[in-house]
């Protein structure tokens, strides 16, 4: 057995970590460091490798800090090696004993040093007290500006290494990917994520998954989480008819979920996606998915982040379990007051995780051009929202494996993540889009309007306000979103009562603006 | 005691109907008539007056016909008098007995017959099937064109009076109408639903609900029905904060819920609309409005309609105890792609009771042109759903007294409303609001597209399609729905495929418009 550190985002040294072990099984300690707050400390123990040992085999630690508590489940690694994952909430020392229904496994205890989390450690993203926005666990912002690449994790080394190499020079903090095989047709390396039992699709053992697929595809999490990068893992998917990874028994669904939160659960940067295009899966209803979400929740004592992502019908995303929507929707992003009312109706944190996709694909989902991606995720901003990319272009699909971008949207998708470091906190709200005000921002002290692919040469400086509201002053930079470039506006802006509704400034009524498209003016508070 | 047929819509004549009188107390018929199927049987009794008798007396009638059973509640009605109002939903026979506390009041017994609809009675209005649109109990498509006038029937019966007949010749089928007194500065006629106590706002007693109050509002429920118009009623508002009648304590809450569910439910027109800006009541939270549902929905066995209108948080619309969404918004219906998620997330049918109101008022929600007040019915129409009228002009408010309307847009919602009588069943459904066709109907079958604002002179005719689809022969009218002018177009378009997604007719690829706006153009298959 051993006590093994693993600093996964930040290589830290941290030092303190002890291990206790009362018992006579074989004694092995890999590291004693301390662990960072929201690292990873992990337990290995020997027990059976006979029978089925996730089945037969209960295995969990409590882990114990002054009044902090929490019993974390383990998993079988293979051949008799039992682990159980930690990230410490909070600094200070930890005891942990656990429990087993085998003797080799049960009651052993021990402590660690948590130690300050290193300088590129924030924590894992939570939703904002507000309900509608993120942010890591010290308070930092987290401004949503994710990309999907369903497969890329699943394919050789050197692929994986080169999508991750275009992740490190791209702004996307969150990428979605799919942990079972998706699509027959993009044969992965890693395509067995059960042990095989025969040569058809249909020949694997659900209550057997390979420990070999999930640490390869937990190497991938944790490269991501180096990079800044949170892994938005996607439980389920409809696309694999023939080998059915989605048609499992409840009881084998419940063991693949618990395995799931065990393994990856303490990784910081993971969140949980149930499905992608959960209403794709004919084999089960919306009370199966709730109890699935509710069979995670009570598994994930970490309590990652969890949605589901729809083709067609809306999941219900103010059930208790969901901490944020994943919306598909090819045009709720073309216009702020398209996208505002998701946020009234899920009452959480809005991310529109698939609007359609940058390429030349011949399919009408996959044929938007730079343009038309990076004008989404305005829309998106503006509207108190958060918005997904991806492209498929027919000579390259970073959307089904990974590898190169090579569309026009990514640069501009990391210009308007510089932007975004200077904005408010939490985030930007939606103002007043009942009226076609078409700003977002936080009331009179920082205002985006957009435009969109409208060529106006000149912007009425006009603001919802009344009498009893601030009347602030306020300098103007023109964005051109396309080309990257801020242009300040000489002087400032005084706002003055306009009518009952409305402030401007009477002596300068009115912003020019070059005519061309893609076009938003920032204003900030003076 | 008695038993009265009231053939509120209808006037029609039936026969059949008994009074089985076991017990000593006085025994009077008033009408031994057949009671129309959806129409409404009366049965009144005498009890006690002294006390408080709608807590100290218990009262109801089960009915019940071959293998149907309802237990109504009964209520008091002032001076000793009870009464249990029925709406019986079969042709038959009814059996009814009583259960009471009280001894005049229980074991009593009787039967009538229940006979066939006359032609003007097509019962209550239900949710469709399919979940987002509505029908009569026989099946007669129910296609919403509502109003709001919140206090019409709380002012003078001359004002009233002069509503009704308004409304004889206006193009509504529905209106949303104000239960308790909503504003104190509109000074109603009936302002005590409750028992002064004193001369203060808040010098009323909520045990005691005043029936002259009550039958009076119901008198207008009647009329309403006999000119084929749904009564919206409205339970709550937040706005009387001086008398408070949205504060009540939990118990008279449930009382008064149940006494006006006992009252007016057998009212086949009625609608339940527990609140008006439900979020604008601050004593009340999520919670109790749940549980004011729940009380509602058990002591209304005729199991109307129940929904509730926001201020600025969307109710959640998916509860069970909701049958449909009614939805404040003020930009929702100024397109497709804006209202259709509103279905997606409710799941159910949705009205847009509130979007702004047509009018002159000083107040931004009332200042829609007509023109806009009619493109937000034509939006809402081909999103699959529905919109609520009405006007606030400074010199006469339709939305607060009722009375006459000035307004321009309620000759083009009559225009409206005729288009939709040829429609399909069981209404119009959005068609791939994604892809901007800004196209209603049923596919294959009957279209509109509609261009709002917009001056287009000409149209080009694709339609969504694949190559499994029919490709029909469609005949085009042009609609002016502002001038109120249907054009045909000469000829017919005969579908074939144009690309892998849509359709067109590749001899005639488009069709002239007007360039003007507020056009729409209708294809109907030959």
């Amino acid at each position: 057995m051993g006590v093994s550190r693993r600093d996964m985002l930040t290589g830290a040294i941290a030092i303190g970590a002890t291990a206790m072990v009362p018992s006579a099984a074989p004694a092995r300690v890999r590291n004693n460091d301390g662990i960072e707050r929201w690292g990873m400390f992990e337990l290995e123990l020997a027990g059976p490798a006979r029978g089925n040992p996730i089945d037969d085999v209960t295995f969990a630690a409590t882990f114990t800090c002054d009044g902090d508590r929490l019993t974390i489940p383990g998993f079988h690694d293979g051949d008799g090696v039992y682990r159980v994952r930690f990230s410490p909430p909070r600094i200070g020392v930890w005891q942990w004993h656990t429990h087993s229904n085998v003797e080799a496994l049960d009651a052993r205890t021990g402590s660690f040093r948590c130690t300050p989390p290193g300088p590129d450690n924030h924590g894992p993203v939570r939703v904002t007290e507000d309900g509608y926005h993120f942010a890591y666990a010290d308070g930092t912002p987290f401004r949503q500006i994710g990309t999907t690449s369903y497969s890329w994790a699943l394919q050789s080394d050197a692929l994986c290494a080169e999508t991750l190499a275009t992740l490190s020079k791209a702004p996307f903090n969150k990428i979605r990917m799919c942990l079972l095989p998706p699509v027959a047709e993009v044969a992965p390396i890693a395509a067995n994520p059960f042990v095989k039992t025969g040569p058809g699709p249909r020949d694997w053992d659900p209550t057997r998954p390979d420990p070999a697929y999930f640490r390869r595809f937990e190497q991938w999490i944790e490269r991501l989480g180096a990079l800044g990068i949170e892994a938005d893992v996607i439980l389920y998917t409809p696309y694999d008819q023939a080998r059915g990874f989605a048609d499992m028994r409840r009881a084998d669904d419940e063991r693949y979920l618990r395995y799931v939160a065990a393994r990856f659960g303490a990784y910081r940067n993971v969140w949980w996606s149930m499905a992608n295009e959960y209403d794709g899966v004919k084999s089960k209803s919306m009370a199966d998915w709730d109890h699935l979400f509710q069979t995670l929740q009570a598994a994930d004592p970490h309590d990652r982040l969890r949605s589901i992502h729809q083709r067609n019908v809306y999941y219900d995303y103010r059930k208790p379990w969901i901490t944020h929507a994943s919306i598909q929707n090819g045009s709720a992003v073309l216009n702020d007051a398209r996208a505002q009312p998701h946020r009234n109706f899920a009452q959480k944190a809005v991310i529109f995780d698939e609007v359609m996709y940058e390429g030349d694909s011949s399919k009408r989902w996959g044929q938007l051009t730079g343009e038309e991606m990076v004008e989404r995720f305005w829309w998106g901003l503006i509207a108190g929202t958060y918005v997904g990319h991806s492209e498929t272009y027919q000579r390259h699909s970073w959307l089904g494996e990974g590898g190169k971008m090579i569309g026009s949207s990514v640069s501009r998708l990391a210009f308007l993540r510089r932007i975004l470091e200077t904005a408010p906190v939490p985030g930007i709200e939606p103002i007043e889009t009942w009226y076609e005000f078409h700003l977002g921002g936080k009331p009179f002290d920082y205002y985006l309007r957009y435009f969109g692919d409208a060529r106006p040469t000149e912007w009425p400086l006009i603001l919802p306000g009344r009498a009893e509201d601030p009347k602030n002053r306020f300098r103007a930079d023109v964005i051109d979103t396309w080309n990257m470039t801020i242009t300040p506006v000489e002087g400032t802006f005084t706002m003055a009562q306009r009518d009952h509704y409305t402030h401007h400034d009477p002596s300068r009524p009115t912003i020019a603006l070059p005519g061309k498209p893609w076009i938003a003016v920032r204003l900030t508070r003076v």
